[in-house]
């Protein structure tokens, strides 16, 4: 049997545009001779809706789709995700479901058995779990079809006290009894650089345990903060990859089950060029799917600022990119001359506005309510803001939307002003540490110098008082991002972190900023996640609390 | 039997301070002569703890947290809430768990069946549900006992999509079959003005229909946005609440279930006064939970400002509220007036800044860059941004915490600006409809003027261009209110709320703001809740989307 796998881009709502491409699809598929093609989880709707699957409308216009598309599955078959409603009289009102088209109509659903509700999942809010297991014929083969997590019911844990299986069943236990020929998974599984391998090696040792070969097609393209990497593949009965689609671009690939021929894998690439071409990604589709062009942000002549705009030239063109540089009294003068040469290097819209005179007119009319108290974070905190201010403007003026750049070791241990530096529609390296962006740095270096090395080598600074260092009130980064690695992402207690050799004070310093801050992150932009633990929707702790 | 209804207001994360209240109470209740007492649904962490959950170390306080409040239970029995872990293979890894503890130890212990995963609970991201029931016995009593949505199995849908039967099974249909003498169902449910009445006639129902008395103690107290409302009920097996305890307060009250006596209810209050009453609470424990005192705002002498002051004034006392005035060229004399004479009535103290010069400076500094471009929103946003600099420069400087007044039609419509008005630490106001507004200012002027008259009367306006008026870009609040609710409360389609009377192009219209800035409530500051539906946490929507 010939399968395609369509990996593909939606927007989340958009049923036209969704559609269009998977019937297009469809299509291809059977021009190319393929007798089943398969598209994504919820590839109708998008994932993740949210509670748009509130919405009457919305659930009646996916029902609507799932129809018009299975009319067009003539002379072949094909696997589309949907949400679709619970007729029971109890639970929740929907399900996830597959729905295997076939003859112009739908000849099978299958509905999604483990339900993710953790980190950014919240698959339970909305769908009922399935209890029934089948399977589908096509042309005399058996086809067991799964969603996403049904393979994922062992999972990794942070640490000793998280729990690996998650669920009471396994449906691949379940529908192994009925003896399928092959298996199909329609996923939407995001990238997180640091949980690929073993991603991959879920389905790898499914397939190998059960002796039954896995298609696995994932949806490609950001959801705002989620990036899907596609990567979809095919895994023998043995538990090889023997083919393997693209990352973090649309794909499409046939493979003949009886005769599937040499191994097609994607060429090995380094985690900070995954990284790089994920964030590319993620600022494309977020403009893209809004309907935005163009963008803009401050250039200070450091590191963040540097990389998130190579990334937005990257994204959006040159073309649609314009920057502010802001000198103030605290400004070194090469900043400003790094900041110039990086717009020169990439031919950008600058200008430039000192905020010197801004900032002192609020100092003045402040200066009788602060009569007898001293300058502290208040007024590096006024100099952060009215640059937010000019930013805005130009946002509000001439559309752009401004990219925030705060890393996230600021962001974890609070160190950017909210109303200020924190602005923007969209936080380009909130999952990125600041070691990482040292990385992206030299990784965009590679062939040209496109950031001027000044800004790589001189040491972190706000430059929000004279010869202020980000080391004065920070640990090195290099000690910094692990003990903040071991904190968010592995969930470790401090006594924990200080067993890896890093002083007890310094430890309980760092985890106390991260606590005391989750008042700031609650007001930050959405971040783009690449991590397996990014602040924002899949790290959720109370404001208001003791710990 | 005496059982004892401790209705207390907890600190998530706060062990020491939340077993101190337990013990005293354990303490207390004893002096009085009960033989149990109960306290509410996850008492020992407060809920909701969040991912603090995924924390070893949190876990672990909490067992030693309970077996040292087990130890306190000589002479008298206990039921306190904890999370516990789970210790099978399979599942997540806690429960959500009633303890009973009695003879200095944990007698018995009942999971949490139902958990609720909607709106703003999670529970199901944490908690594996329960499925065996079980009841424990005291001094030849036979007592169920429950957590709270465990007798929640059916509930209230906001339209016909909804599903009123959320769940496979009813706890309450397997106890009842093991014969209790009387239920105890320890709860956290917050309060939402339009659920009240339904939420114990679920109860009353449950009673009447099953022939058993149920003790139903609620937490009291505001954990960030959620505000709970207390108000513990005895209720008799004929279905009468015979027993009632305070709204919005902390109490006590020792039931005999041989000889309950008399009905004691609390008075009955409109609509109106519990949701100033919520409000103030909210407000209150915000601070005094976070450790702060102390409160600013911008008074711009119209309504919004102004409820929001009298309510920190009633939170947290004169002395811990000051004001600014920012009045800019396109403020009315009376504005100016009318917030002064607001302070004054209140004993508050407050400072005037025009903010005219640093507008001024802003656009000079611009205008090489606006060249050839005409004044629209963005020189509007730069006054609000402006005044948001004075107010932070406040909070920063002295520590005040700036509140937030944007009411919840100018939240749903985004008449607000990002990194302006929409600043703040809370927004007390953000759940709150303008006609409510409006209702709240009468309430507070019931006896005297508090809040000048003309505030009430002048038609709103935001006063950032010469004689702006709300009414020049939104229908009347009257009308828009209307379409708001049936839109984000009811969930209705346009089409519905067409049919209620409005016209197609400005239903359109309404539903279309809503739908754009769902980018700008994400970076909102935390809404104090107090409807079903409230902006937030309990309200999850894709911001990259098509609908």
């Amino acid at each position: 049997m010939k399968v395609a796998f369509a990996q593909l881009n939606y927007t989340i709502g958009d049923f036209e545009g969704n559609s269009t491409k998977i019937i297009a699809n469809i299509g291809k598929a059977k021009t190319e001779g393929a007798d089943l093609v398969i598209f994504s989880e919820l590839s109708v709707t998008g994932y993740y809706p949210h509670d748009l699957l509130e919405k009457k409308e919305f659930i009646q216009k996916a029902e609507n789709t799932v129809v018009k598309i299975a009319e067009k599955c003539v002379g072949i078959a094909a696997v589309i995700g949907a949400p679709r409603i619970n007729e029971n009289s109890r639970g929740k009102k929907l399900y996830n479901s597959a729905f295997f088209l076939n003859e112009g109509k739908i000849q099978h659903i299958q509905n999604k058995t483990l339900l993710p509700t953790y980190d950014i999942f919240d698959e339970y809010r909305h769908f009922e779990p399935n209890r029934e297991f089948n399977i589908v014929e096509l042309k005399g083969e058996k086809i067991a079809v799964t969603i996403c997590e049904d393979l994922w019911d062992e999972l990794p844990t942070a640490n000793e006290f998280g729990k690996d299986k998650l669920y009471q069943i396994s449906p691949m236990e379940e529908l192994s009894k009925l003896e399928p020929d092959f298996v199909v998974n329609i996923s939407a599984s995001p990238f997180s650089y640091n949980q690929e391998e073993w991603r991959k090696n879920v389905l790898i040792n499914k397939a190998k345990k059960f002796r039954i070969p896995i298609f696995y097609n994932n949806q490609v393209g950001a959801q705002t903060e989620l990036i899907f990497d596609g990567g979809s593949v095919f895994i023998d009965r043995n538990g090889e990859v023997v083919k393997e689609l693209k990352y973090f671009e649309e794909d499409f690939m046939i493979v003949d089950t009886e005769n599937f021929g040499e191994k097609q894998l994607q060429p090995k690439s380094e985690t900070i060029e995954k990284i790089h071409n994920a964030l590319v990604l993620g600022i494309r589709d977020y403009f893209g799917k809004m309907g935005f062009r163009k963008a803009t942000l401050g250039l200070s002549g450091g590191i963040d600022s540097a990389i998130t705009v190579v990334l937005a030239v990257r994204a959006l063109g040159a073309e649609n990119v314009r920057v502010l540089l802001m000198p103030s009294k605290y400004s070194s003068d090469h900043s400003v001359e790094d900041a110039r040469q990086l717009a020169e290097n990439l031919g950008i819209k600058y200008d430039i506005i000192n905020i010197q005179s801004a900032v002192d007119e609020f100092e003045t009319a402040l200066s009788p309510i602060f009569a007898g108290t001293s300058p502290d974070i208040t007024e590096e905190n006024i100099q952060a803001r009215a640059r937010g201010i000019y930013l805005m403007a130009i946002s509000n003026k001439f559309g752009h939307i401004l990219l925030n750049t705060t890393n996230k070791s600021e962001c974890a241990v609070g160190y950017g002003t909210l109303y200020g530096d924190m602005n923007g529609g969209l936080a380009v390296l909130g999952d990125v540490y600041k070691m990482d962006v040292f990385r992206l740095a030299h990784f965009i270096n590679l062939e040209n110098e496109i950031i001027p090395v000044n800004t790589i080598t001189k040491p972190p600074s706000a430059e929000l008082r004279p010869d202020q260092k980000d080391s004065d009130s920070l640990p090195e980064y290099h000690d910094l991002d692990r003990m903040l690695f071991s904190y968010i992402e592995m969930n470790l207690s401090p006594k924990e972190i200080m067993e890896q050799g890093f002083d007890e004070a310094v430890v309980n310093r760092v985890i106390r900023m991260v606590n005391m801050n989750e008042y700031k992150r609650f007001q930050a932009a959405p971040i783009l996640r690449i991590s397996s633990k990014a602040f924002g929707f899949g790290r959720r702790m109370p404001l208001v609390a003791k710990y």
